[in-house]
């Protein structure tokens, strides 16, 4: 994509109305656009970097079995009524001209609990894993930290249907390293603890994926032993690590990016959905959710990956594998630059080309502040060679046409 | 995907609510699910011909320059007062608990002339398009027509912005080729007629794609000599073709596929969405915008393409590429079924492979019923060869194992 043709502004100054450092430095480098009070435009360079989170995410959701539909966000506002939480009160509430009340989708138990009434009758049909990547609404009284807690934010939600609950516990636990791979691909895996929290009426615990940053809402008490953590809410029953019972925790604030959660029977009951077993009996389905919020987690990342210059995106999330910046308007070194650019095209590689007719210093800082994985340029004083630099690293290095293509595959096959 | 393991069951009769065969035989055949009038889960099935067809959209939207993004649902009430368009009768109204207006998006140029304005600044920026593939939100008085209509529906919506009408007229002249280019490829090019519609205050016509089909809502007039349609509400003040001048137009039921019209400054006007001029002088920017239903279009392409048995899918769109059908219990011939479905997998065939324990006769039957557009049987009767079947056409053939990959590729080779 060259650069002069990209719906693309970057700001000066982060934007005076946000205050965390996800939503500055997105908003400022172009990547989201705030239209109301938590409900944000994802631009062309956000989108991009969304949907490589929502591959590696469909990735694992896959692996473990997960069918992907899509369900709707208006809800009838009876299927709220049947599993009491029509009274709950981040639901936005509407009516169609015909007089029906609806609601907007928060989370989709009240849906997909039915749905899959229609489809599980026998033994055979469990175990059942389905899940969406799609947009949920929460009415916050307060909408705030940036992108992190939204009135309007897109989800991946899985929910898995089991015979019994040693079933649904063993893949509860599968899920659970598998949301270990997707924060690790997403590049927070050093960062991120697995936390025990409330469990609401039916389970014990739930378990939460929570990140650790000075910018996060939650606190969060770390085990410095085996790094399983417990949510401060928890802490009045569980002050001592739930995992390995190391009595001293270390205190920390977080942003939660994931929550798994075993409903067990609470909406298979509402709704009635039971299955015959072998023995002809009628049993009820245990249930178990599991989300992720992609806004969100690419604010997380923003937290994380960012310095005083601006973004700094893991290779996995990258918007572009390259960011090839030419610095001169000699036209041989133009000529240079659109030929590296349309052979790297050629050669299947993401490129972004800053062809604009800017100066060094904009085009430089720009690049900076965009955060793309590598960064290629092309000047009078790289010859006939092009300068590479790596966003998290300070070093450059002059490398032969020739090898570029080498050294760009290397880099984002290692690990990705 | 073993079709043990989907997340389907096929129904024996079509459903009782609904009276169009789209909905009928998409909920029959396990592809949709309606959860309320006008508001449908997209099941896995569902969502692999969804995901086609953006395919379809999105190669042709980026071979015209458009930018994907992605906007959100929520919008300010203020925006639709500002365009004088909050009193439209389909808008969902609601409110934030800190007692903010809004409206649910049934369209996106309150949202999106805003913020082109902050990227729109010179001649230099124009002309651009961008767009997006993204739910939206009518309270229809009467949702019907199956899934024709909803009260929620994907759409793509592109909107372009140009520094004069010529311009715009240009790039609007190079949409109409593009989008019966997109319903050419969904399998609707004989049938789809481009149709001059009302165009609003700003201009004389807007031009919808019509799909010819008894189950259409719309009444449109066709050429027959050069196919070019007036929609029945403009037929008091163009009576004759406005293309060829031909006096006698033939009357058609027809659905409304796509829709293009020439905003023009409509909404640049109501919020100032100007640019500088070469000569330094502040002009508005011309507009347009292009829709496309997705969920209208697979509604569409199931009405025109299916017969008594089932659905006939275009193979642009089909689900899967190949249905793999084992028709026998016999150790030998199981083993030989699973050997071709993991050897299909493994040169990259997208293939659902029934191999559930149903009889022969079921098997058949949901096969027409779910209308993929290769079936392959394995049975008794077919040796070590495999009978291979285009669901479009009546004839069988028995095909050597090792010349099956050719012939599936040749099928899917010819101008998908």
């Amino acid at each position: 994509m060259r650069q002069s043709l990209l719906f693309l502004k970057t700001q000066r100054q982060p934007p005076k109305d946000e205050t965390f450092s996800n939503a500055q430095l997105l908003e400022q480098a172009g990547y989201i656009h705030k239209l109301s009070a938590g409900v944000y435009s994802l631009l062309p360079l956000g989108l991009r970097v969304i949907n490589n989170i929502a591959r590696i995410i469909r990735k694992e959701m896959n692996a473990m079995g997960g069918q992907e539909l899509f369900m709707p966000a208006l809800h009838p506002l009876e299927n709220y009524i049947q599993t009491g939480r029509d009274k709950i009160d981040v639901l936005f509430h509407l009516e169609t001209v015909a007089g029906k009340k609806m609601v907007l989708g928060q989370s989709h138990e009240e849906v997909i609990t039915p749905l899959a009434q229609r489809y599980i009758s026998s033994y055979r049909d469990l175990p059942l894993s389905l899940y969406q990547i799609q947009v949920k609404f929460r009415n916050e009284l307060r909408a705030k930290s940036g992108i992190l807690r939204g009135r309007e934010f897109m989800m991946k939600d899985l929910y898995s249907f089991h015979r019994d609950e040693e079933d649904l516990d063993q893949y509860y636990e599968k899920m659970k390293a598998a949301y270990f791979r997707i924060f690790d691909r997403a590049g927070l895996g050093d960062v991120t603890h697995i936390t025990y929290a409330s469990g609401g009426s039916f389970s014990k615990y739930s378990h939460e994926f929570q990140t650790i940053t000075d910018a996060g809402e939650d606190t969060i008490h770390v085990c410095p032993k085996c790094g399983v953590a417990v949510n401060q809410e928890l802490l009045h029953e569980q002050s001592t690590c739930p995992e390995c019972n190391h009595s001293k925790l270390d205190m920390k604030k977080s942003i939660e990016v994931g929550n798994i959660f075993k409903l067990k029977t609470k909406f298979s009951g509402a709704f009635k959905l039971s299955y015959v077993d072998e023995q002809g009996g009628a049993r009820l389905v245990q249930m178990g959710c599991y989300g992720i919020g992609l806004g969100r987690l690419m604010g997380t990342i923003a937290e994380i990956h960012h310095d005083q210059r601006g973004l700094v995106w893991p290779k996995s999330v990258t918007p572009y594998q390259v960011h090839l910046l030419c610095l001169s308007e000699r036209t041989a070194t133009v000529q240079m630059a659109n030929d590296i650019y349309e052979s790297l095209v050629k050669c299947g590689v993401d490129v972004l080309y800053d062809n604009r007719q800017e100066s060094a210093g904009i085009k430089l800082k720009d690049a900076d502040l965009l955060g793309i994985s590598i960064r290629l340029v092309i000047g009078e004083k790289t010859g006939q060679k092009v300068e590479i630099k790596f966003r998290d690293q300070s070093g450059i290095e002059l490398v032969e046409t020739d090898e570029l293509i080498k050294t760009i595959n290397q880099h984002y096959c290692e690990g990705v």
